[in-house]
């Protein structure tokens, strides 16, 4: 009773509770590897008692995971094309957004890949709906004739996962430029849509 | 006492018995998925008792790790570059032996890459050991001055995790042709390796 007296001094509804644990929860994990974050870190950096924290998820592998669910959504926002222009500086403009969200993002990126929970179902799926949306972006973008060839969809699917791994790999290293990492990853777009 | 009497009908040395146990699990986990494969039908197979197998591998999880050791050993193999070809050679071989063997091993493949066992850290260390090898086979064939480059290394590393993602993606479709893929792929490589 105490704790629900002094801890949470704002009052916030449920949702916006929620959501600022997950903020809280989203900034720690950008920062620090999945198992350097502790649940009882959060609550105390948003003024609320642990018990209310497991009140909104049931564990850290849950938190984690809705952690994940609005990051991607994020992710979606912030990639979203401005499709007036043409399909190469739509898919430049969205392929920059990404690598820089990668290097904000470094540790998240690493546990969801390589780390921790890359072998969360859950995760994945969230992971796959992102991929499919990034996927059908450029498939729309390249126009009814060659966005709805089977060989171009394999291609671009193929691409958006070459994109991932090349970003997981650079935010380790960081062994060239962001400049590079982007121009890379256009040069194999480029090779994959042309026909021989 | 019976089982001993009644079950190995062959005499193998322990290490044929290991082989033995790991070609058979090795077929069922490529013809069948991974929660359908029991330990208990390997060993029925095999003509020994299951208390043996467990003398061999600790769980079903050890066992699979084991097997797919044995598998990425093999496909080192068969993919070995013939070092006195262009390198174009060299890899467009490679990659069709790959190819071959995704079809083959699909229920494997899946099981690694998107299904119960791709949060496995040994198995991720088994594949990222397989993924550098193909990355500097790449990089040696392609001499001491490109294969040095920097942005060369992040594409081919890029580009061996673009292959595996086109051969998951493909053998759950089957959409297109194995030779669609391989070009596909090659395309990808050249669109990489050409500097703007």
């Amino acid at each position: 009773m105490a704790q629900v007296m002094t801890s949470p001094r704002k009052r916030l509804s449920p949702d916006q509770r929620r959501h600022q644990l997950l903020e809280i929860g989203s900034r720690l994990f950008a920062e620090r590897p999945y198992d350097e974050v502790w649940i009882e870190e959060v609550a105390d950096l948003a003024g609320v008692s642990r018990g209310l924290m497991y009140h909104y998820f049931s564990s850290k592998r849950d938190f984690f995971a809705d952690i994940i669910r609005l990051e991607s959504a994020r992710m979606v926002e912030i990639t979203a094309p401005d499709t007036t222009l043409p399909v190469e500086h739509q898919v430049s403009a969205g392929l920059r957004a990404y690598i820089r969200y990668s290097t904000d993002h470094a540790h998240g990126l690493r546990a969801i890949n390589r780390g921790t929970m890359s072998g969360d179902v859950g995760i994945q799926a969230i992971l796959t709906a992102e991929f499919e949306t990034q996927q059908q972006r450029i498939l729309a973008a390249l126009g009814p004739d060659d966005g709805a060839d089977e060989v171009t969809r394999v291609a671009v699917a193929g691409w958006v996962s070459f994109v991932r791994a090349v970003c997981v790999d650079w935010v380790d290293r960081q062994s060239i430029s962001a400049d590079e990492v982007h121009d890379l990853c256009m040069r194999a777009l480029h090779g994959l849509l042309r026909r021989s």
